[in-house]
């Protein structure tokens, strides 16, 4: 059956909106859609959104099935500057891994794998919501910081592919402080580092 | 129907070895799969395994669709011994997946984020086929050298990821030597630096 016209609450209209927004963000990026064009989508009133999910990051997050918020996590891996930066970054990434969030952010990274919808979703996710908040708070050269942030995501995807995903030994199995030792120099050099042998 | 005995030979033939290759390989890993045990599987002679595979490296790559031959690649990575066996594999990893071979090496990924036996498929790939021959040739502490080459592996896989699967930007369209200075040092620091910052 087709449906029209303004929707009454409840959790069919939830789900109504997370489809909406999902089509929106993937089709038109997190800051291409918006909240009134989702509404209408959906068939329900702007209001009603923000009353189920409040601002747009959070639809995004509630859309993307976000294991975790950046908005909280951020603020302590950048607390103190770039310095030991990596180490906070590769320690928190392994307790949310090793957390029952893990198993979402599992799913979110085999989707993305074998979707282009989602791929498009978790670029958008890593940039606006991860990458944005991070930049705000440190002081890097905005001609390198894209690159350095597709760097640290490439280890960073690679560690739970490796550990999480295919189950690569030894460093699947590894207890968190070996994996934290290894990991946290590269993710440091690609912050803060030269990227090239000649230069900064 | 269900088909019993020995089979003719053809395309038909062929296709029933690799499919029993691999579903030995998955179930039994690259070590534990006999060619005997698979040609007994695929209802056919031993000798006409051999004839249309080679030996069982040869029908593991067949079976996993391999993009390429590591014992001829390898080689060529590993000439030289460590030092500058970072930029020497990464450059070779861009050249595979920047050619038409990436498409089978994205498939190959893809397959193994989504299927378990896929997954153990990959494992056995990197470590019987690329590890070990890579092995032989260099001289790494036997005890560190299984966690080397799983950090190779999280930077390797992370790398397909980031640049060819969610096609992370600047990443994603980097030039192949912006790619190779970035994350060569890498590489060499898991081949051949610390792993901790207290120890060797």
């Amino acid at each position: 059956m087709a449906r029209t016209g303004r929707r009454p609450g409840g959790a069919d209209t939830r789900e109504a909106i997370l489809t909406a927004a999902r089509q929106a963000f993937a089709e038109r990026g997190y800051d291409g859609a918006s909240i009134r064009h989702i509404a209408t989508s959906a068939g329900v009133d702007p209001a009603l959104v923000h009353h189920y999910f409040g601002a747009k990051d959070q639809l995004f997050l509630a859309a993307m099935e976000a294991p975790v918020d950046p908005a909280t996590l951020i603020p302590q891996v950048v607390a103190g500057g770039v310095d030991g930066m990596g180490e906070r970054l590769v320690r928190m990434f392994l307790s949310v891994w090793d957390s029952p969030a893990g198993r979402t952010a599992a799913a979110l990274l085999r989707s993305a794998v074998s979707h282009d919808w989602s791929a498009r979703m978790l670029r958008e996710f890593l940039t606006t919501q991860v990458l944005r908040r991070a930049m705000k708070d440190l002081q890097l050269d905005p001609a390198e910081a894209p690159l350095r942030a597709s760097l640290i995501a490439s280890q960073m995807m690679g560690l739970a592919m490796a550990r999480y995903i295919v189950r690569f030994e030894p460093l699947a199995s590894a207890a968190p402080e070996t994996v934290v030792a290894a990991i946290a120099p590269t993710i440091q050099r690609y912050l803060t580092g030269p990227l090239s042998s000649s230069g900064p």
